[in-house]
């Protein structure tokens, strides 16, 4: 145990900030934190914007549908980015259509996740505390426009981030017999009977959370949200490759 | 300033380990990080496989071309995974058709990744060391197959760990002006130019690195890099595919 794994094993997400921005030295340090995260390849590629404008953030909390994204100290937006690499190739005159395949886009993607997380750890570990926003991609094609993405990019991740304003329990997570295997994936056999332990831990824990009255069980919040289809997050591919991505 | 910032900070990427296996308590605080990771609206969408048998480690040392593979202390395998949700939601008699869009894939592809870099940090903190694996996708539907992975999941990156056998030098990453920006994604120009410094400074790193002989610069092996097309990795649209993934 030490400091490191200690930060990892009390993440809770963070959703009710106080009103004070990160300063610019805190938000350079979490860059840096992004920076020398693994890449792969060493082609670094993925960017990160800082959304400081008030509108926009008011905008991409709309998007979101969460109001705290707008109140959080400090909002990042994680891109995959092949368009700095095709810029790079074609000013030396080289052919650049790989860049639209699968592989060079799960290249990028890998690149800003591996980077959020370590974002997220660097900032909790100076009593930060952040939330990731996949509810960007409800409108992938309006934060594409508001942050004048070009052709080869696509925000994958959004990371707010700021001064805590409540302190959440942690929520329990699947036991590993259920997601940690040995050399193949098992036969997975009534679930549903094999979970009810951790149905009712899961049942505890929203019964007790403050916040939220929300009183589920895990197995019922997987089976109800295969109703989940918002018609944006429906469209997603057809907006991954209106940027150019895996067109192949 | 920090022992995890520290960590994060001071992360290289290591290929060669000494002959030691990690024990399983080892092993246990490493998939713990993962756990504690956070997860897209709560649905745990992915799977650790630990690959202990040292035929399949050398099998899959083989795919990613890399003898250490086979050599480190352990080889986690990510997934993306889906399959024991859409179980949960089919013994209840729903619908699991919202599986198949490219929205589920980047929840597990993102629940994976996070999980990754956790796991990562985890191990660096208490002295071990790690590589990436990008490359189990140079022949995905081999590890599928390997690992007698089920429809809606899929190995989207490999984790070696293990105890150092080498130190290497930090590499010296892109300047945050060509790759964090505020509100809006810049124009790039004349990027070769721009970045003739840190061109420079890459090609120092290469020329004093001990174990490695390529010499080169940044522009120039991203440019280089277009020609890289492994047949697998441009098949990797399909192998996804085929596994009941993205097909909207």
């Amino acid at each position: 145990m030490n400091q490191t794994i200690e930060t990892i094993l009390k993440h809770r997400s963070i959703r009710k900030f106080k009103d004070k921005p990160l300063d610019k030295e805190t938000v350079a340090m979490i860059v840096d934190a992004a920076r020398h995260t693994a890449s792969s390849n060493f082609m670094q590629s993925y960017s990160i914007i800082s959304v400081t404008d008030k509108q926009m953030k008011k905008d991409i909390a709309k998007i979101c549908k969460q109001a705290y994204v707008a109140e959080s100290g400090h909002l990042f937006i994680m891109l995959v980015d092949q368009h700095r690499n095709a810029q790079i190739a074609k000013e030396n005159g080289e052919d650049t259509s790989v860049l639209h395949s699968m592989d060079r886009f799960l290249i990028g993607v890998s690149d800003a996740l591996l980077a959020s997380q370590n974002m997220m750890i660097a900032s909790e570990s100076i009593g930060l505390g952040g939330v990731f926003l996949g509810s960007i991609l409800n409108e992938a094609d309006q934060i594409i426009e508001l942050l004048d993405l070009p052709q080869l990019t696509f925000p994958i991740l959004g990371i707010a981030i700021g001064y805590p304003d409540q302190s959440p329990q942690l929520k329990p997570r699947l036991p590993k017999a259920f997601m940690h295997f040995e050399n193949h994936y098992p036969q997975l056999n009534n679930l549903n009977d094999n979970l009810k332990e951790y149905d009712e831990i899961v049942h505890e824990y929203y019964d007790l959370r403050d916040e939220n009255k929300r009183v589920d069980y895990f197995t019922k919040q997987i089976t109800d949200g295969m109703k989940r289809k918002h018609p944006g997050r429906m469209k997603l591919r057809e907006h991954i490759q209106k940027q150019g991505f895996i067109l192949y």
